[in-house]
């Protein structure tokens, strides 16, 4: 089944990928660095299309400077996993054999006095084996240094977070026919995984499924507790869909909620509707995180939302832009990003509503747009 | 199912944990460290039992010194899930709130001038920030440093090992009575990833199927490509069970093998067993991978033989140490590793046939012993 109705949307071509590779080197060196390093990871998918079948010890690593072709070193074995990456065509791709230093190879690539951006989750291994091979050299997080590189979406990709949203949306009209009294948290987690599989999900990447108490912890994700009438449960649920992410949250009653359920869950839904319209180019992310805050601190909750109001979305379900006080980066038009402020009241429950919004020329759109408001199931 | 018949290992206590981390502390100093620096991995879950739900740009460590108790920084959303961990009662817990500098804290864990060694898949932007945090502190990457910390497997990891290498055995005989011919790599690979969890694998790592010319690509995993009768095929599953892992490789022929086929897998088959039988304490681990790589040189297929002739298992599927010429470490009783040489002639078939085996107090054992020699399926 998948419920989007809509056709698969075109794969990404090496063209694409070569636009891609040009504007990484473009942003580096106007952030003032030298060229980037990328390690396998979703800066690589993004960049490349090629996904290794294994992250390991051994060094494969993308080398983008402004004076050489994208230039993609692998170990040997693995070549031609890489020759058959979309974006190969638009890389020259060199191997080095098991016994070989992958890091005098990786370092003949970049000049030894260079600046270079290295992929966040680039393994300290291989950091530490180049900053040996290349002492001179210097070496700035990827994030830090050009932290909106993959940011902006474009089309192709906005209409795969879109599907990605529309699923979500056909997901939890399907939670709300659940049966959740009497049975675990993991036992509804294993059903939200099989739905978002049947609306077109490749990857389940979280199903939390947090009932009365457990609803309290923002990071639980489903235990072995028996759901009961009465409780309050926190469902968060995503993956990724043709390669980009969805990641929603709602909080469902199981039976009628007490009084303190209805009012917490109502301030928590007007805050994310403060957050959502807090949603303009040009205004800070930050502002995001303050208006959704406001509503709740107003409410006399403000220390019990624990955590920021937002992440980016794309080829990850959580990467920059941060909707964080301190994030003076602007929103512009194509960021895709979470909006999910919570209340967690410890021993008792917690309420998270969360949408994925997208930045317009003028304003904020959601992408995933199901009820708000608190639905009773049974 | 479950083939094994044995009951469920016992699971590690908060004392194993505690000795673990007491040993790791003393190796650490042995090798002239001041202490360690482990972020979310296999090398935390050996040490503490810990591993987060999903790791991300948000810093958790646990820091091992010789003056201080053992201290695990997490980001303050995942300290319930720390304070859960079965090692949690042998650390002190500290947390850092959004929005804190996460460096700063952990720097302050750490001697300015300290030599750490650091996990080998720490991100590189948490090794970046803590060297701005510390500019006079030095890195060494954990597995350089201290490559034999987690090698040494006890009785208890010893008998998870077995195990699951029973389990692979199991799963094996059972792959011989699947149906190949006329069918895509996919499915056979589906099949086996289904028996390995219904013979007690929690965790499937690979289930390659690399039939005619893609058994000759030695990191190919599974594909589209039809099987067809007189196909070779290089069959190499495992995964992880009670959290430690399974690795075997067999090749099979579908219909009868052509005369190559047989001469080749023959060669294979008793280079792997001379690999086995060159398993011994005290000599090195190279001599494992000079021992089958003779045998293949010998019939003239030396250069066909294109990676290194095994790894360690544990906690994952690779690790050290590894039998590859120039690796002097000694084998230790207590060691596990793979033996599996492999020959890959492009373009027409691969064969490798692979074993986990474990150093015993006189020579090498298998862990995994199902038939070595060419079976025919249909």
């Amino acid at each position: 089944m998948t419920t989007t109705g809509t056709p698969a949307p075109a794969p990404f071509t090496t063209d694409d990928y070569a636009a891609r590779m040009r504007r990484a080197v473009a942003d580096a060196v106007g952030a003032g660095l030298d060229g980037l390093l990328v390690t396998p990871g979703p800066d690589l998918v993004w960049l490349t299309g090629y996904r290794p079948t294994a992250i390991t010890e051994r060094l494969t690593v993308l080398v983008l400077t402004p004076d050489r072709e994208p230039t993609l070193l692998v170990p040997t074995l693995e070549r031609p996993d890489a020759e058959a990456a979309v974006g190969a065509p638009a890389l020259a791709i060199q191997d080095w054999a098991d016994g070989e230093d992958p890091f005098a190879r990786a370092g003949a690539l970049v000049r030894a006095d260079a600046t270079m951006g290295i992929a966040d989750s680039a393994w300290a291994l291989h950091l530490l084996g180049l900053q040996e091979a290349l002492p001179g050299s210097t070496y700035r997080s990827l994030t830090r240094a050009l932290p909106m590189l993959r940011a902006v979406k474009d089309a192709d990709e906005l209409a795969r977070l879109s599907a990605a949203g529309a699923a979500a949306d056909a997901v939890y009209e399907q939670v709300l026919g659940l049966r959740f009294a009497g049975r675990r948290e993991t036992e509804v987690a294993a059903d939200i995984a099989r739905l978002l599989r049947e609306t077109g999900h490749e990857q389940v990447d979280f199903t939390v499924v947090g009932s009365g108490p457990n609803g309290a912890n923002p990071h639980h994700e489903a235990g072995d507790r028996t759901i009961e009438p009465g409780d309050a449960v926190v469902l968060d649920f995503g993956g990724l869909m043709h390669g980009y992410g969805s990641d929603t949250s709602r909080t469902v009653s199981v039976g009628e909620p007490s009084a303190r359920v209805r009012e917490v869950h109502e301030v928590v839904r007007l805050a994310q509707q403060a957050g959502v319209d807090a949603v303009r180019p040009g205004v800070a992310c930050q502002e995001v995180d303050r208006a959704a805050r406001a509503v709740i601190t107003e409410a006399g909750l403000g220390d019990r939302f624990i955590h920021r109001t937002g992440h980016g979305i794309g080829t990850t379900t959580h990467e920059p832009p941060y909707m964080i006080e301190g994030e003076e980066q602007p929103m512009l038009p194509g960021m895709c990003f979470s909006v999910e402020p919570g209340v967690y009241l410890p021993g008792d429950f917690g309420v998270r509503i969360e949408d994925i919004v997208t930045v317009t020329d003028e304003a904020g759109r959601r992408l995933n747009d199901s009820d708000h408001h608190l639905r009773v199931v049974e």
